[in-house]
């Protein structure tokens, strides 16, 4: 990427602290060892330079050198060309970890956004119970399908990847927000014990899941 | 893919005619001369099939040979990893398609939608004049961007790429249900002209953008 000689600038990567689709990047670059500068959405700076940076004005946006590249899935197709480890070598591998990835995106995101958006910021007597329930609900479901593709495997496709960096940022922000995962899951429990303990983890992980410093 | 004398297994796409998620697949295997045949979602045998084949069950899922492929934006990155020619060879080219194809995909195809969704299968009459308001106005705010995307480019990454698949299927929706491309976008008709004239466009079309046969 780089001519011989031309110094290396390090990626900036606009963020926000909570936003899971931001923590799968921040996990992706981790796993990739990929040095990067967070800078925070809400920093003066960031505020009137987002909206020139992306069309949408949303974080995640990574800007590498002279590329700037908006949406997180559009970044981690590019970290995966550009410095790989992110998916499997073998086809199957990479259509299931990109599936997973997708699915962690959309309908776990949706279910686990619902509990998120009831509680946060408000006191306990204040939670939408219905609004929770029904995240909680839609949650439960899902859980089948995630135990049954994870089946016997350490992680999601086998070797850690853009899968587990997808589902590891969901399920961290379920767990701190107290999203029940019922102990007749053991695989997901185990899975989830081994993602939580890998050093770039709590490196990147938000406030309200590693708790006050 | 194949080892030498193996017989070649046709592709098979279960999709839906009017879904545009679909088209964009056709366009993009059509644009890389990848033999498919269709598999409509509401043929018998396809119903059962999609609850087994696909955790959502949502078309467009492909079968090529002994992999199973659900979801646009997985199949459309399979379809690059295994055949080429989706996505520019630089990478800001790479990062700008997809970038493009994942705003059709969800802004312009909202935009779209709720004009769709408000005539399909209605009498004049009966067609929700407010949601289709809110539609075209949506439609009419994404314009100035995507006419600066383009540029004075043939296609928005250059050469015509997945990008051109995703939003030439939206815009060829978008014209069907009658959704106003005003003349002060000269750039943005005479793309859509260039994409509309291209062999697989009809080939792949809806019926209710070729009319009746």
């Amino acid at each position: 990427m780089r001519a011989p000689g031309e110094a290396a600038v390090t990626a900036i990567l606009y963020d926000k602290d909570e936003c899971p689709f931001c923590w799968k990047v921040r996990l992706a670059m981790h796993a990739q060892a990929r040095p990067f500068t967070r800078r925070p959405h809400d920093h003066p700076d960031s505020v009137s330079e987002l909206g020139r940076l992306s069309v949408t004005g949303k974080v995640p946006v990574l800007v590498d050198g002279e590329l700037v590249i908006p949406e997180s899935s559009v970044i981690t197709e590019y970290l995966e060309e550009t410095g790989g480890g992110l998916l499997p070598r073998h086809r199957a591998g990479r259509v299931k970890a990109r599936l997973l990835a997708y699915y962690s995106d959309n309908t776990v995101g949706k279910a686990v956004r619902e509990v998120i958006f009831a509680k946060r910021g408000r006191p306990p007597e204040q939670w939408d119970r219905g609004r929770i329930d029904a995240g909680i609900a839609a949650w439960l479901e899902l859980l089948p399908y995630l135990s049954a593709e994870l089946g016997e495997q350490r992680y999601f496709a086998g070797d850690y990847s853009l899968a587990d960096c997808a589902l590891g940022a969901r399920f961290g922000l379920a767990m701190a927000y107290g999203v029940p995962l019922p102990e007749t899951y053991p695989r997901l429990h185990r899975w989830y014990e081994r993602v939580a303990q890998r050093p770039g983890f709590r490196e990147t992980a938000p406030r309200v899941v590693t708790g006050p410093a």
